[in-house]
Parts: structure tokens; sequence; C-alpha cells
């Protein structure tokens, strides 16, 4: 198969932290020349002297204002979630019609979607992206997930430069909510390992705790794994509760404030008092996907308040 | 090699709950002949019925009182974890000297200690068990982890009738501190398991979420994972409160209570605010054993109020 010769991309950083700087570094490696940027701390500040370092080490251009942008046929923005909507808004007016505005921030959904209604309000294109895995490790090959009805050009234009990018869907806040929920579970397994193992340490029991667990783990695919807590869980949940509240004990006894073994007993006994084990009989379901439908309708719709138990009305 | 004969052996069961009723009928199965019985619920009550029948299907005598464990050599307390150390207390003055006394409840390591003080003042041997794993899909061949002078004595004797038990040192408690931890472990990811993805329901992205999060646990094996995770939370705990704190926009969103997400973002400030980064000059550890001894040493230790630093002081 012959590939395409690389033709000439105008791209441009809207936020240029170690994200974007590392992005541009990588990209200017695989030849592609031209980058420029657009960070708020080109204005002055405490975080100019660092903004220029990384400029000038990525061979990256500082665009003195928003202005700038008017010649990019990419934008990537990469800012903090806690600007994603006000990055847009602001970007929005220097955008040339069919630019495409690819949102690389942490946001939520909700505010991915806002963004992008600020972007399509000014016929430039909008794909929501969610980067996957460690970028000062990975660089701009990290993993990225990708989202819109332009998401699979975004693909086809950056992964011949290197870029991993896979798409997964049309709707806007799909690629931000992989990345976030993703995120509960990777970082949710490290807040357990280092609870857990805390009190494994000051109980002189860690080797056996890691080599039983571990085992367990490893006796199966992490899918397998996962239908087999959820499925059971479905049924098992009132008594796993009074389980966890033992090992509370334990933690308590170890003297470690127990956040995360608090917060699993109190998931326990939501999932046991919304019913969902009546609902399916007490039988096990027989699949991952019969579990979660199960558990997915009887849990309580903070958004409609509708079936709430009233035990759980303490934690909005 | 020849196996030895198996000597007949004295075993009665103090509580003869679902646990203990597989125990007896795995055991009798294995050839283990005049199995004996005492729990609470011989003296009347609702649950007298259902004790009777559990005790016929698995050819156990019921005694009707302690005095009957007088001529065990052998007795496995399996009783709730909320009356360990009453039921040690009450049946330590109907115990033989020398008599094994194994409690399999699921109790912390320190109300396993009160236990066993009972059960020394009177010449028995208290050996601490802790079961790992399911009774109703294991029987008797369980996994079971054992400690206490005399837990290779247990391991030894039942070995022959098919009990699968791992020795796990002298300390009483070792044996209760790595169930009630692996428990948290095990018991935690199931229930991160059920809030991301009932989260990844209600915005059509389970499988995506899945996908992501199953290779990058399959991509090493379960130590190695542990290792990676622990180390990186030492020098960068902060970053990820921010990030998770991300993701908690989302759970809200998507109408679900963030129970397990609020405490991950809590322990990582937890971490982040104890100063452990700076302990280790902001660089990895090399192995998970330093990560954890300098999380060990610099976490607030509660039963001290040591180094708590005050943000943490609301959760005692």
């Amino acid at each position: 198969m012959v590939m395409p010769a690389t033709p000439p991309i105008a791209l441009r950083f809207l936020g240029f932290g170690e994200a974007a700087s590392l992005f541009a570094k990588g990209l200017s490696g695989a030849g592609l020349a031209g980058l420029a940027a657009y960070d708020v701390a080109v204005q002055g500040g405490p975080a100019e002297a660092l903004l220029r370092e990384r400029a000038q080490a990525s061979g990256t251009a500082l665009l003195a204002g928003r202005e700038g942008l008017a010649d990019a046929a990419w934008v990537f923005a990469m800012v903090q979630p806690s600007v994603t909507e006000i990055a847009a808004r602001e970007a929005a007016p220097h955008l040339a019609p069919g630019a495409f505005y690819v949102d690389f921030s942490s946001a939520s959904p909700a505010r991915k979607q806002a963004a992008a209604e600020a972007i399509a309000a000014v016929g430039a294109h909008y794909v929501d992206a969610g980067i996957i895995g460690s970028v000062p490790a990975s660089g701009h090959k990290v993993a990225v997930v990708a989202s819109g009805v332009k998401a699979d050009i975004l693909r086809t234009t950056f992964a011949p430069l290197g870029m991993d990018i896979s798409v997964v869907g049309d709707t806007i806040g799909a690629a931000a909510g992989i990345k976030l929920i993703r995120s509960i579970l990777a970082k949710g397994l490290e807040a357990l390992y280092v609870e857990a193992l805390v009190v494994a340490q000051r109980t002189c029991v860690t080797d056996a705790v890691l080599d039983s667990f571990c085992a367990f783990l490893d006796a199966r695919d992490a899918r397998a794994t996962a239908a087999l807590l959820v499925q059971s869980h479905v049924v098992h949940a009132a008594r796993r509760a009074d389980e966890v509240a033992m090992s509370r004990d334990m933690v308590v006894e170890a003297g470690v404030a127990p956040l995360m073994t608090d917060a699993i007993v109190e998931l326990m006994r939501r999932s046991a008092a919304s019913g969902v084990a009546e609902r399916v009989g007490r039988r096990q379901p027989q699949s991952l996907e019969q579990a979660l439908a199960a558990l997915e309708q009887q849990l309580p719709d903070l958004r409609t308040g509708a079936d709430i138990p009233s035990d759980d009305r303490s934690h909005p």
C-alpha cells in the first residue's frame, strides 16, 4: 500500500501547558512544520517564562492573541477543564468556517456539549477528544479517544504523524465520558490499593494480601472478572455490606481513616436497598449486560429524584 | 508417595449456619464420621427448623449444649463476627486441655486476639482462620488462610480430607487481617465497577470504557499493575485528585450519587496533604515496597493522633 505524502497542516494550540508542548514536540519531530500556540500566559504573569521556554523547546511560535487562530485549519484546545466552555466561547469568533476545533480538555460531557455549541455557532467543527494514559510517558503517541461527526477526519489526518486515535462514535461527550469513567476505575483501583495496603503494612500481611488478591485477578481476563463481580453484586450486595463492615473495623484498628472502605459499605447498602436483588428474582444475572441493565434501572436517578430509597436521601 | 490412612477426628462445629453445614457435608463426604454441632438455635426459635434440616442433610448430630464440646479434639467455630469473642468465652470452660479451637469467623484481628486469650486461658489451642472465596461455590475445599503456632497442625490434619489451608504465620490476627484486607480490594473493585458502569450505561459508553480499562489491566500481571499505581500515587496524588474531581461532575450529571468517586478524591487529597511526595523528593519510588513504606510512615495514624494534617481532622 502506498502511503499518501503528508500534506502541510495549519495546526494551532489553544492553551500551551505541559501536554500541549509535548504534543507539539512530538508532531514537529514527526515532520509537522509551522506550529503556533495561543496561551493566556503570553500576556504576562508568573507563567510567561515557562510558556516561552516550552514554545522554544518545541519549535512553536507564540501568538499574541486569539486573532492568530484565524488561519488555523486545526485547533487543538488543551486547556484546564475548569475553562473548557469559556475557552471555546472566546476562541469561536476567531475561527475560520470549516476549521476543526479539537477539545482535549478533561471536562465532563455536559461541559463539552456546551463548548461544542459555541463552536458550531460559527460554522467550525467540534471534535471531543479524551486523552487516555500518560502524555509525559507517551507524548503525542498517547492513546486518544475521539467522538463527533468529524472525529474520523481527526484520525485520518493525524494518524500518519504517529497519533493513536480511536473514534468512539458521533456523540459529543462520548470521548469525554469514556476518559472520565475510565479514570474512576483506574484511580479507584489505585486508591483501594493505597488504603488496603497501608493497613496491610501496619499489620505485616502485605505480601499475603497481594498474593491472594493478585491470584484472583490473574485467574481470568479483566472483563471476565468485571462480569463475575457485577453479576454477583446484584444478588449479594446486602451480605457483602456486612462483610466489608468487618473490614472497616480492621482499618480503624490500624489507625487508618476508612475512606474507601466506608464508601464500599455505603454503595453495597444502596444496591441492597434499591431492591435490585428482588427485581431479578434473587437469581444472579447471566451476563454483565443483564446485571448492568438491572442496576441502572433500579438505582435512584438523582436527576429526577425518582425511586430514591429513603436511606439514601442523605447522599444527594 | 503412600498417603497415611486418615485417623478418626473428633470434630465439633460451634455455630452451624450455611458455611458450617457445607463444611460438614464436604468433610463427611470425604469420609469423616461422627460430626456434631452446637448452635444456639437448637434452644428454639424461628431458626431451629432450618438448623435441624441442615444437620440432617449433612449427617451432623446436634448437641443440646456446649457441654457436648468436651470430647472434641477439634472445634470449628463458624459464628457471626459480631459474636466472635462471646462465643469463645462461652465455649472455653467446656474445652478439653489440648483441644484445637479454629476460629473461622470474619472478625477483625483485635477481636480474634481477644477470643484467643479466652481459649488459651483454659489450655486449649487457638487457630485463626480466614475463608477466602465462596463456601457455596467450593464447600470445604474453599481456600483458607490460617495463623497461630498450631496452624500447621490444622493444615496437616485436614488437608488429607480435601481442605485447602495455607499457613500464614504464627500471629493470631494475621489470617483474619489477610481475609479482611483482601475483601476491601475485591469488594472495592466490585463497587468501582458498579458505580462507574452505571454511569457508563446511562451515557451509552459501557463497552468503550470496559475495553479501555480492561486492556490496561490485561497488559501486565496484577502485581505489576498494583506497583505501577501505588508508586505513581506517591508523587501524583494531588494532580489525580483534580482529575477525579472532573469525573465526579460526570457521575453527578448522570444522576448517580458519587459514593466511590468522592472517596477517591478524598483519599488522593489526603495523600497529597500528607507530604509524602516531598518526603521522597518528588521522585517516584522504585518499588512497591518503597512506595508503601513512604505512605505508611507519612499518613496520619489515627490511633495516636500523630501527623494528622488539619484538613483531615473531619474524618476520624
